[in-house]
């Protein structure tokens, strides 16, 4: 049992499910440690035999807490939520509830996996346009969503498990040049979140890795 | 608030994300009413402007339940545990549930998305080869994983989200006709659960809408 010591991240400055990870340990401020695994340096570093004991799916976030060894976003947050639940990223009425884990499936179901290295890399000269497909299909049905869930953000007035997603979601979009116009919801809670310091200081630009070029 | 009616569940017999909820609702005993959306039929019915008042995404599984209408498979499958806790589908160590949330969302977003029938048709003449290709990759993984949680399913002894996951995309690596014998841990465990008569009733082979030369 390794309770004691601070939390390992595995993480990438660019990666979209890395950074809701570390808007939730912002949030929840808890110290932790980055080990930054560069996805296209040497050909991938999360392909090298170390990081496989670490997640066998090659993938980032993984995170070290608590004497376990975990991945995939959604997980974590869940696992964080459920060990330190101050302040909270999920509300306490479960059909509140149920719409923050919708909306953040929607996103790490529905259209992260579509748009990830992987699949762009299978789709040639395709790759621009495809990313730019699934994103705009996911966002229209999410801009329905929201507009019956959402308040100040993605529901209601309290930022939860869904805003973890979304940002991440919409530095993707942006990334890929998608027109985000017919999105206002989207637009207005990307807006309202990115006003937040733990989202500004878990920010792709300003990571331990991110390159002299990429910072803000 | 329409919570007194019984619960109708948006299915369609194949899909393996309807399946996961089919599991649930026979383990917790709820009833409830099929209401098929065949998602090749008339271009896909999942389309019309009637479902998509249903659901945004177009995408099955949805279930109307207490009056609130939800969508994303592992989302239901979480306000059913939140609402109808007997018998549970998530054990009570946060540690183990979290191991049960990380299997789950390794093949919610890690493999079900990118062998899903929009990127297939993506893929041309690729396509049996990249759904195989995707779901190895992730069973790999997932073999690795296994081979330190499971006890005589996923996770432990007791049935839980994680194997309401693992069935339905075992069943779709069958129908890709990927070679499972380097999974001998998801070989057996999904033998296990397939002797479980909940995942009979709720298999693919046995819905109201399966084709009657596809009924086992």
């Amino acid at each position: 049992m390794e309770a004691s010591k601070k939390p390992v991240l595995y993480s990438y400055f660019r990666s979209s499910c890395s950074w809701r990870v570390r808007i939730a340990l912002a949030l929840k401020e808890i110290a932790y440690d980055q080990a930054p695994v560069n996805l296209v340096k040497d050909g991938g570093q999360q392909r090298s035999s170390e990081f496989q004991s670490v997640n066998p799916m090659q993938q980032v976030p993984a995170l070290k807490i608590d004497g376990i060894t975990l991945s995939q976003s959604l997980a974590i947050m869940e696992y964080l939520e459920e060990t330190r639940p101050n302040p909270r990223i999920l509300p306490q009425d479960p059909k509140k509830r149920a719409e923050v884990r919708m909306i953040s499936d929607l996103i790490a179901s529905g259209i992260q996996p579509l748009q990830n290295l992987a699949v762009l890399q299978q789709m040639g000269e395709k790759k621009l346009e495809w990313a730019q497909h699934c994103i705009s299909r996911g966002f229209k049905a999410l801009e329905q969503i929201l507009q019956e869930t959402a308040g100040r953000y993605c529901v209601g007035d309290e930022v939860s498990m869904a805003d973890l997603c979304l940002a991440p979601q919409v530095y993707n979009a942006e990334r890929y040049k998608v027109d985000l116009a017919p999105y206002p919801t989207i637009i207005r809670i990307n807006k309202a979140l990115l006003e937040l310091k733990e989202f500004q200081t878990s920010h792709p630009s300003q990571q331990p890795d991110t390159p002299p070029e990429l910072r803000a």
